[in-house]
């Protein structure tokens, strides 16, 4: 009866072993660790106005939903929240999702007819690839951000309906996908595009609108958005954002929206005061990309291995899974935390640090942790360069 | 290119006709609506210490958590309400997700090795259905509550790892499985089992604990207990509780723990302080069983077809999905929400009026509530039953 639990100790000494242990590291409100590691781009999640707008929601409606959307959990706070959504996306429609995650699983399913193929790239998202398994559609993994392979797998599938699914901004390298190019292949093949925006919106794109606005993608009928409200907007939940029809399909079939409690009004609030500051605050954006090229610039100059960032994610190459956690260790210790990606979180075996840039730091801090970045890299991160970087 | 949104305008028209359309309904603040439809069973959502708690944390740490649990997203607060989940459920650990969805999902895929076979309930939530996909194991579904059919599958399958998936309180008809003879059956063949206690915890067991305590399996090394923090508990978020092996295998390798952003410290903190609440308040409960027993009396006196709560749930047969639908729009229409649950949200073709049941709303407006939904049903619900109520 307990062999399963002897079984798993045994699996955790393996990765113990292998240098894949993972630790949940709580910190405090009071903690001074300088922050490149989380995803608040633009230091929205402790923005006064933000906050201010949760509390306000958080006294008016209390804390939880209470209840499924269709159900309890529709206050006129969503409703704000999906209108202003939709508009700064240039979307007919927009539908909140209490996760990012839930959305990406709700938006490949409800996409997915008979005979349906998906094209998925394969440095996709864990939230995009569980969304293909769980839609029960047939799925070709092609290499990634490489456009003919996604034009070969479409033209092998003729008369199929067919779902190119992609993030915009790759969430590990930092990277961007080919948009325009994905789109025209897949409008050439009658095949819908699926784009997670999550790492892009608020951070690029005109009034930070995201990768697929930027792109000229805004309210094309065969284009489906995706995004989380976790990152530049400070908050939780996710979105799916696209033509009118398919929200409402989604509305009244998608099993990831309809059995699952709402968000809560106040986290509603704050995001929607968040999107209202990220629309504006171009000052933000051009502090982020600064920073990008700035860390890029350091980086490399100090002999690392360093990819080229399309937003604000930026990812170090590190010698191998014990390697890239040290080194992140040895940052924290000197008060900056980094994120620290090694298999299977990465979509090939090399180990990562992965920056991730915000805005809200103050320059003089941020400055600071990338000295300490390179003052921790170990020695075998630095010289003959270790993998490939895009 | 815009043939997809034509068919899905089809099936929007088909839905339309069968009476099926579901429709958002935002609420507003001042929204005065009596709450027969929510699952904010001890009203603890809007208790003033829940709220302050979170009021607190907001100011304290921001609206989101910035990043997912293993890279930025821990907070003190996260991991205090894990120790108090823990404690509350006689578990030796417990681990929060962003919703009780995900929970289940990354519980269910965890339990999975190769081979193992899945015995899912008929009417379980759509969140262990989706999980049973996503794991990809074989999943033999049994009829409702039925130990024999387990006990079946169960000598079907001799030498393979199995797990026997259920709800405690089922969140359409309100009934209870038969948790300790389920365990009984399961532990005979060396198999797990995995309880979702949403409509549980909170309302039943001592201290409120839930219905896997109450049936005398906390702690048990070979069961796992899931839950949502956003019925009894107000808040939003899931948790899934067991033996510390299976809870670390889950911080390690669960992907919609690892690839999530980590719930609001806010949302943490206030349902922290309502696990802290919900312990003692035996009165809350008292009152929500007194409750559940007098709308069973009333509505069964008036001819209508009734479950048997175990819990807060009651679930009260409908002739049919626009009867359905008529009969819950006349509630509203005299300021009281019930639930509308039609196919595909039932287990069965039957559609039924969900009653949840809310120690937090006064007990006159409960009372006045019985009466509207009451004077609202349709001639159809009255006399000779439709279909079989457990």
């Amino acid at each position: 009866m307990a062999d399963w639990l002897a079984a798993l100790e045994r699996r955790a000494e393996l990765r113990a072993k292998a240098g894949l242990t993972r630790r949940l590291r709580p910190r405090g409100a009071d903690d001074a660790t300088v922050d490149l590691a989380g995803n608040d781009y633009l230091g929205l999640a402790t923005h006064p106005e933000v906050t201010a707008a949760a509390a306000v929601a958080l006294r008016a409606y209390g804390l939880g939903a209470t209840g499924s959307r269709l159900v309890r959990g529709s206050t006129d706070v969503h409703h704000e929240l999906e209108d202003a959504l939709a508009d700064w996306l240039g979307a007919e429609r927009a539908l909140v999702f209490s996760s990012g995650y839930l959305a990406n699983l709700g938006a490949l399913r409800a996409l997915v007819q008979p005979r349906t193929l998906l094209v998925s790239d394969a440095h996709n998202h864990a939230s995009l690839i569980d969304g293909c398994r769980i839609s029960g559609a047939e799925t070709v993994v092609t290499p990634h951000a490489d456009v003919s392979a996604v034009q070969a797998a479409l033209a092998a599938a003729p008369g199929r309906p067919a779902v190119v699914v992609t993030e915009s901004v790759f969430s590990v390298d930092g990277d961007l996908a080919p948009l325009a190019r994905l789109h025209e292949v897949a409008r050439r093949y009658g095949a819908l595009l699926l784009v997670d925006d999550a790492h892009a919106l608020g951070v690029t794109g005109p009034a930070g609108a995201g990768a697929v606005v930027a792109a000229g993608l805004a309210g094309a009928p065969d284009v489906v958005v995706t995004a989380t409200l976790s990152k530049s907007l400070g908050g939780v939940g996710g979105v799916v954002a696209g033509p009118a029809p398919f929200v409402r399909h989604l509305v009244e079939t998608g099993r990831t929206f309809i059995f699952d409690t709402a968000l809560p009004p106040a986290v509603a609030a704050g995001v929607r005061a968040a999107v209202g500051l990220a629309r504006t605050r171009d000052d933000l954006r051009a502090e982020l990309a600064d920073r990008a090229a700035v860390t890029v610039r350091r980086l490399r100059a100090a002999g690392l291995t360093v990819s080229t960032p399309a937003a604000g994610v930026v990812s170090v190459t590190a010698p191998g899974a014990e390697a890239a956690t040290t080194w992140a260790e040895k940052c924290r210790e000197q008060g900056v935390a980094v994120g620290c990606f090694r298999p299977p979180s990465t979509p090939d075996p090399r180990s990562r640090l992965r920056l991730t840039l915000n805005a809200g730091v103050p320059r003089a801090d941020f400055e600071r942790a990338l000295d300490v970045v390179v003052a921790c890299a170990p020695d075998g991160a630095r010289g003959p360069r270790v993998g490939v970087v895009a």
